[in-house]
């Protein structure tokens, strides 16, 4: 892949391939553990760090003659420094967070901050905050999720609630708007134990359309794939989980339309196999998408068995 | 041990020990998953329910005119429909949440809901709600952690949070105290992989000590030991992190007095076997008590080496 | 599925389902332990009974007049007792030997066993005993493994090696052929982490089909499919190891003819991402079809990449 | 620790520190795998490599005229050709056979092997083959098991059954005895989860007697033990299983003398709380001394309790 041409981005960019740098090692059977920490099930993507009372505060002390670029720069510094502290701190940090917060670190100077996850199985899809959600159109991903100004310990929550909230707070108090051009999403590239190089091909070009799309690259080379676009608000994103455990045939596929009322699932419970109560069907509680899919054949009463778009519409 | 003979208490009295039922059966080599999912890492004892929001307006709606024992009644009633609720949610819950909400409906009608615990290699200790400091004299352990009215997924907390905010939320708008006599503590018994049936007969012993303190049983016969106690806020029970992974040697044991300076682990590096670096000293920052060490030998960077007593007072 | 109409055959007939009681409950992460016991390792299918002298002696104890049928009996007591003989041993067994022996004495008294498997990510295959090569046109699964008089464990062999070794000292004894009209088979269904309830009653059918060609259902019915069957002997079914680790494309699929040199797998090393050597190709050492491949896009140095079939003819 | 002087010895000594590259790294839950590969199971120390076939031959081929050193050197050659040709086969090998014939090549050129293990809870002892007994009152280990000719994967056997079964040939062949003077042995270091900087020197030490004992440091320094030293033949090292799940107190310790009938384990069934048969007692089936017990106190039926020395005698 050629170069990349930064222009109007004063920031970095950076691209963080699935950040678990233990998960991807350690095997617990034939599979991988993924993003639970196995000592203690932490899992990796969510030790990252938010103070909203720095915000805040780095907010009354904002000059109104300022420029945007000094104001960036300056709470740059700030966001660093207590980086730093947290790292420094004299009892230590778990390991998760460690990890995280040295990302974080490099993540704070950057104007892009693009998070590439993969899901158990899963079809293409793309978390994005509400103030950029000209980003779907940018990217060439056919599942979009938007979403509120909160953190859940995330990278790209870390990053976006923190710009967000500081232009709120600026915005409100001058009384004209703010927009520092800082923007972070979470790509999910598909399925945790497929690896498919022409499919990732696809995926870098996408990436490369939305890069395009800021300026940064030469756009006529690159562009947005022409495709619909399905949105949904986070609120509408909905697990399932199951009430049984047992063997399970999943019936329908990420990606896939599925009517209110239709088989999603069949769970054969192999202690009733004689009887009519073997199989549970698990039917659609309304019209929805699912995104995901549980991995494994065998699951147990509360296993997550989709994650669904539900009340979505075409963008 | 004989049957408990009921008294004052009009609620009833829950025991619970260790509530992992999967994770008692799960192995993942020789030892014991404990208190985590072996699929997803969620702690087993962190999915309970509090919604402060209902206590807020469960207390609006109370008459000045009501008895404790009809406004508990009442309350008790509003909180098991809640908990009802969210279990028959459709989309389905996780398998903690759902064990979790299941046990806490009986907890709701108890008067004293006593969470059995054991930690990795740990010393006994336990949790109690700063309202009912008291109790620290009622049991017989050496170490009491006093809890702020702050909720973070516990029985112990879903239980005390719950009654401690009605009481507050009461006394502030009638302006007389109220005292509904639930209390809710967690009991850490020891180390995990030791079953020592001696040991358990004390601690049998030492809750119906509390109960006979209570009023619950007869308290010629059972008494709370005469014993040393000390004392920490919650804020000033710390967590020791490694910055580095190797072989460790563990220096104190848990109860032992430490001071500043003290070595507490040695962490060996066989990468540098070779060197002067080959050992690491991890030193106590400050005096303090380690209830409790990571379980095995085998360390990474970040992992919880100790958790402590710092500023702890005698009672 | 109607009821089975037994006929010639005289022992029982035995289906076993992945006999893996605790390995089907067991997780560690999302996925399923599956053979393994997650405790100690131990493969649940390769603790089976077989005592070779048993057999040699038993062969000398009997009478030239005896008919074949009081012959079979009076052995099948011999095994039986020394099954329950193990299995009531003053030290103990373990939990996968404990398994295997009671399964085992149920499978002594029948004249088929069928042993019903799945594999990580695989195609239909089927372990048939050099002396029932016939049974390879009685089933209906495309890919045939023929396996000598060796025991290494498994529940099909300790059945045929017994009945084998059995009929070969009798044979060599008395100068004439003896058959016991035992047989026992591995199914091997595809893959672990896949339920597919209409690929399941295929195989159903297929199993029917073997019976009715035993004589043992009506053959007017179920019959075995019109279909190229391929055959390899054990010694020619190859495991292909990796010797490095990384994230791997699997670039064939389990069933595919594959020619000598032709691109089986890519491994990406993601640390050296940024060189020439990110990438590296495994080639097909020869002629082959691959029955099974790792489940896992995450390999280790030495990970079981494929199993194969090479010099396979048609049947 | 100063540097050897090596004086008599030929070849090299080689220490293995417990060669488990993955296993100590890898965790499942807090605790360690340790010897078991996690993926598949696969002791890591059981892949080691032995041909009897090679050695018979190579035997054939010994010119009666040839010096000992003469053979050594040239049996070594081969041995170690072979171990190349087994790492060369181009469909590869698992992991850990890999590792472990790496591991081998290095000790095909040594006199002295030292297999330094450590076991789950666990006391010292030391296994010997029985060609060298004398090495008992070498080291000053109080626990000694003695091995027949006979391989099953471990280092160890595979340098001693090598160099044993070439002395009886040759022996045998030329009617006179040869000897190599190789000695192989595992040490069994204590528990697996315990690190003892003070005991490792004791352990330290007692290695560098035994190397004093055989001429290579000086020996007025470093001498064995004066101390009880008890034996048993491998046949005696009696392995004691479960027959019952549950929650398990061990009453008695690893290098304890326990007499027949003595209540070595309570097994409690949690399950069973209400009546009498919530605990079983585990008997000694005879005088014992277990040398070491299952690591965690929950336990599934078939799990391995104690290993145990029975009949065995003061050396």
């Amino acid at each position: 892949m050629q170069a990349l041409k930064t222009t109007q981005i004063s920031g970095k960019i950076i691209l963080v391939p699935n950040c678990n740098p233990v998960g991807t090692n350690i095997k617990a059977g034939e599979y991988t553990q993924g993003r639970f920490d196995p000592v203690n099930g932490t899992n990796w993507n969510r030790g990252y760090f938010y103070d909203e009372n720095q915000v805040r505060e780095f907010a009354t002390t904002v000059d109104k003659s300022s420029s945007l670029d000094a104001i960036k720069s300056e709470f740059r510094q700030r966001l660093s420094a207590s980086i730093e502290a947290k790292l420094a701190q004299p009892w230590g940090l778990g390991l998760a967070q460690q990890l995280n917060l040295k990302l974080q670190k490099i993540a704070v100077e950057a104007d892009v901050v693009l998070d590439l996850h993969n899901g158990p199985v899963s079809t293409r899809h793309v978390y994005i905050p509400e103030y950029a959600k000209h980003a779907a159109h940018q990217f060439s991903i056919p599942h979009c999720i938007f979403m509120p100004n909160v953190f859940a310990g995330a990278l790209d929550e870390a990053c976006f609630c923190t710009w967000w909230l500081l232009q709120d707070c600026l915005s409100s108090r001058f009384d004209s708007e703010f927009n520092f051009g800082v923007e972070a999403f979470t790509l999910e590239m598909g399925s945790q134990e497929v690896i498919d190089f022409a499919e990732g091909e696809k995926d870098a070009l996408g990436i490369l359309g939305y890069l395009a799309s800021k300026g940064v690259l030469d756009n006529q080379q690159y562009q947005p794939a022409e495709m619909q676009r399905l949105g949904v608000s986070l609120a509408d994103y909905k697990t399932m989980f199951t009430d049984f455990g047992g063997m399970v045939e999943y019936c329908v596929k990420p990606g896939q339309k599925v009517k209110k009322g239709e088989v999603m699932a069949r769970v054969l419970n192999i202690d009733n196999l004689d009887d009519d109560q073997a199989v549970h069907s698990v039917l659609a509680p309304c019209d929805l998408i699912p995104m995901l899919h549980f991995p494994s054949a065998s699951v147990l009463s509360g296993t997550q068995l989709y994650k669904c778009f539900t009340n979505y519409k075409e963008l």
